[in-house]
């Protein structure tokens, strides 16, 4: 019998969209887009930069932004749970510099994302992925070192990730993401993914 | 500029050696020798399920030994300084079924360890590694997927992560293990661990 881990997607599961949040925050409609609507990460990404070049916000703009953004109501107790029932580690596409700080609000749980990268005036011109295909890379990786993998994810950067791992559910995903990959049960609540992990850990 | 995560051994770094616990309460000598004695931990590992064997030891009797094992002094407050800091996993050549249940005393950090299985009398009959040089290899994955490792331990199992981490130190090692890879400094104080850290994560 192998070691158990459940990796879960961070927005949309665990907090809220951080760019719709930055969307608000600055009244700039062109930051609505998600992993949800774009399926190609980078053409989102370079978009999104484009976009805070033009309006001169700043990382530490961003940041601030952010200090407020919250968490799912819920998550923490979730986040708990599965601590002490399995090994817990987030796969997001987000970046350390604005998804580390809100951890402290799930108990500073193990966070595997991305960088960012900024210049003298402090604004951020780039971002470095750790891999090209980063959750189902460190899924397959998991694997390959003798671990059992459940995911749980809510966007097209979480399918990969889903098909990679040993048991895997939609949580929160749109309708139109599930239809494409209906092999995956979609769950909405935290309680119903509770369950599914704990047959999953028999 | 790679996410950095910050990887430690269990046993003699965060929570008293497991064996010594279970050789004082058992009152088996032969059950005092760690990895920190006898380098192949096969060998090590049979000999203690030979011995246990011998006893009719049963993997609940372990398990209600460990229950007062406990915590080092100060382990806490440093899991939780780094947690903050940095991702963090322990790396360790212990068993789920021992390890899990003392995780609640360091706030259940990310554990990776092996899985033992046992008979219908509930004794210990086997034990399955994760892979062959478990610490190195997933040491060489999380770099392999464009994270940044810095390793601390203190046995010789522990000396192939370190070997692999991008900046690692010994810590409460033996000077008998010190000196057969005297290119990690040896530290013996969470504080100065702390400060190695920050040094790593500038």
């Amino acid at each position: 019998m192998r070691p158990t881990i459940f990796v879960m997607d961070l927005e949309g599961c665990l907090i809220p969209e951080i760019w719709l949040h930055i969307a608000d925050k600055t009244g700039i409609a062109d930051l609505r887009k998600t992993t949800r609507d774009v399926a190609d990460y980078r053409e989102l990404m370079n978009g999104r930069l484009a976009v805070l070049d033009r309006h001169k916000i700043k990382l530490s703009d961003i940041q601030a932004m952010l200090a407020d953004l919250g968490i799912l109501e819920g998550a923490r107790d979730f986040v708990e749970w599965v601590r002490e029932k399995t090994e817990f580690i987030i796969l997001s596409d987000t970046y350390v510099e604005f998804a580390k700080p809100l951890m402290k609000g799930l108990g500073n749980p193990t966070l595997f994302c991305h960088r960012l990268t900024t210049n003298a005036a402090g604004q951020i011109d780039g971002y470095a992925l750790r891999s090209e295909d980063s959750k189902a890379d460190i899924v397959r990786a998991l694997k390959g070192n003798g671990f059992r993998i459940m995911a749980a994810g809510d966007s097209f950067n979480d399918s990969n990730m889903l098909i990679q791992a040993d048991n895997a559910r939609w949580f929160r995903a749109p309708a139109s993401i599930v239809e494409k990959f209906p092999q995956f049960p979609a769950l909405t609540e935290y309680q119903d993914l509770k369950n599914a992990i704990s047959q999953f850990l028999l």
